[in-house]
């Protein structure tokens, strides 16, 4: 398959649609993969996308819906007549159905719910938060009983048409308890009389439904699984989590880290379809926040007015100095919250953690002192000056490495997310503190 | 199966292994998944991992060195008896074992290459470098012929027996030209005499064996693949990626970019396992390059020191300014690095990015004037001081939105990692800017 070309097809598809012929733009759309449709399709005028959806083979329909953002989806269902509606949630996968159904409004949901073919198949998966294991599995699995052969086990597959494709199957007892798994190819190599407690692995590794998304991917990850099956309190198998949502998980999760990392609180949705007014609305009020604890670095640079009247060159070297501080900062929360994140480090590291950021702290404010002691001598300043902003320096660098550590560990011990103490959080903490260091040993040294 | 104690678990082990009780150790380690096995096996020293290394199963050895880092696995080979290297290297899935033998000294790698069962199998995957998709390729795929029945194709499943588990099978004509895809699940549905032509997808999607990892990862997210076929130029089957690599690989890029993100090179390796020395070195270079930079904030103020004589409370507000400027610029080069790292935009929208920018910076612009202008007020500066610094931060944020996109643009646009323009690189460069525009400012409206 060749990839797509985005701007050629796109061209294609809005001339065909200019002309109202509808049904070639359905052959057009249905030559591409699912991901290539819906990003095709998310470039149509919202009118267009109406009109093209109930005309498309229902199958690519819910193709589109699928890759598509629930919200984006459910505005979609909103709009198409309930039959149509019908239709197309029918061909969705039972996990993509029911996030989708979850952002409809109530008596809409149900109204489409109860004209599906088996709406007990979706049904279920409403019932749990959207960011658990519950809310991420689908219902579509294949569960035998430990008795089963293996030549009965490949009849069940051949009569079975799930929406998505399957890798496992999964062994249960009467009461449904999750006893084993076993991989289509060992099947295939299986003797056909072979029975499934024969050639299952008992091993199998699951997840409560309550479980958080981001233990799910990471459990995931860690015992690389394709699958990873959804168990109730009694460990009877309610669901089975796939590894694509699971990347679409990690994937959302770390961008959610990044723009807290940035200072803003997590966008959810894509950037170019976010209105300049909700990113602005997303930022602004770390931004005051900010702001209003920078004001408590002028606050410790009027408290010590006389020392900067006296000697204005004090006043040259304080962005150096915050900026090192912050920077310092920075390097060591992103190093600690990402290794926190990946699990690199737990809680019961903190005292090491600690103590490797200060040994790097002390490491790093010796270099920084060097540097500063030589780039002050050369800007002119007296022997003092150059000492008391090398001393400064070096003790900023070390404080910010401590704090630096200590904070997202305190975060993580409150069950905040550690992102929050990112960068700017960060920088801004150690302005005013940093300053307030400088000033006391200008004080020292020079006298003043 | 139960998550590891690791406490627990380990105190059992040690306490064996003090006994000198290997057998005991093996019995322990033999009970847990392969990456339990891993993270116990990492805790002990290195003279009990080399001893209790050939002890194990074969196949545990080669499990536990799968999940270790390269280098640490490679460190461990090297130190093996060679007959004991070969035999753990043999049980190794080819791509891993390729990985680790690139980081062995030469004739090492070649004394273990030669020694293996099946050498071909491995050398091949030497030749490509680590962060491609030919370095992340394994040669354990199985492919048949178009003419192939589904019996056959059956057959040829059992016979195999892989190290890895296996979700498709491809379709290869006589040149080895990939023509074509099968799943499990296809082949178990299928009429036992059905050929692979029948029943196959055509529309595979493969990548180059130079692709970089990163755009390999994309591809297999956007496409939820569980595999990718590799192609080399002739379009002809090398290999095969799997989803477990690339959820390795996204976390890994996505690690970097974080420690980017916080102005430090990325450590490359678990974060405890990093020296504070190796630590210092990866951060001290941004650090000093920073500092540099920021020594341009203090000529910066020099240039204005007679303002600054003239107006001390000038001084009072300079943290304020270069802290909102600098945090409104990490909020949007966070925003848009991530944005480019996921594809929601790419360079041909950087018209588009640059303006909504704008338009946000113009929106967060507004709302700090007025804070800003009611806080000077409160802290009893004049009207014009007031007015100054609130005029000087709404052009810092729009200045600063506006080079926070911009820049990561750019930097994308000469195939430099966005994220190489992260939050401290933006802030030291907001900073010395928008304090210029500040002084400006001040000497025209206070006449200076």
């Amino acid at each position: 398959m060749q990839p797509l070309e985005l701007e050629r097809v796109l061209a294609q598809l809005r001339e065909a649609l200019e002309r109202d012929d509808l049904a070639a733009a359905v052959a057009i759309l249905h030559h591409y993969h699912p991901a290539d449709k819906a990003e095709l399709f998310e470039e149509l005028e919202e009118e267009e996308q109406v009109a093209l959806l109930p005309e498309l083979e229902p199958a690519d329909s819910a193709d589109i819906l699928e890759e598509l953002d629930d919200e984006q989806a459910a505005e979609l269902v909103a709009a198409l007549d309930p039959e149509d509606a019908i239709r197309i949630v029918d061909e969705m996968e039972p996990d993509e159905a029911a996030d989708l159904l979850s952002e409809l409004e109530p008596p809409q949901a149900e109204a489409v719910l109860s004209g599906l073919e088996d709406p007990e198949e979706v049904r279920p998966l409403l019932l749990h938060p959207e960011e658990s294991a519950g809310g991420l599995m689908t219902s579509e699995f294949l569960a035998l009983r430990r008795r089963t052969t293996a030549a009965e086990a490949l009849e069940a597959i051949r009569r079975w048409k799930p929406e998505a494709d399957i890798q496992q199957i999964f062994v249960v007892d009467a009461e449904q308890h999750l006893v084993g798994v076993v991989e289509l190819r060992q099947l295939i190599a299986a003797d056909p009389s072979a029975r499934m407690i024969d050639i299952m692995d008992p091993e199998v590794i699951s997840a409560p439904v309550g479980m958080d998304q981001e233990e799910v991917a990471r459990l995931m990850a860690r015992y690389d699984l394709l699958t990873l099956p959804v168990v109730d309190a009694e460990n009877r198998l309610v669901g089975v989590v796939t590894i694509d949502d699971v990347v679409d998980v990690i994937e959302e999760e770390d961008t959610e880290d990044i723009q807290r990392f940035g200072g803003a609180q997590p966008l959810e949705r894509p950037y170019l379809s976010t209105s300049p007014f909700l990113v602005m609305r997303k930022r602004v009020g770390w931004l005051l926040l900010l702001f209003l604890t920078a004001t408590l670095t002028g606050s410790v640079m009027r408290h010590f007015e006389k020392e900067l009247q006296t000697v204005v060159a004090l006043a040259f070297f304080v962005p150096l100095l915050i900026g090192t501080g912050g920077n310092a900062g920075s390097q060591t929360t992103s190093t600690i919250i990402r290794a926190l994140a990946v699990g690199e480090i737990t809680l019961r590291d903190a005292f090491r953690t600690l103590w490797h950021e200060l040994l790097t702290g002390f490491l790093l404010g010796g270099v920084m002192a060097v540097a500063a002691y030589v780039r002050a001598l050369t800007w002119g300043s007296s022997p003092e000056l150059a000492l008391t902003v090398a001393l400064a320096i070096f003790l900023i660098v070390l404080w910010a490495n401590g704090l630096g550590s200590l904070l997202p560990l305190l975060a993580a011990r409150l069950g905040i997310d550690p992102a929050i103490v990112s960068g700017p959080v960060m920088s801004t903490m150690v302005d005013a503190t940093g300053l307030f260091i400088y000033f006391t040993i200008a004080d020292i040294i020079l006298g003043l």
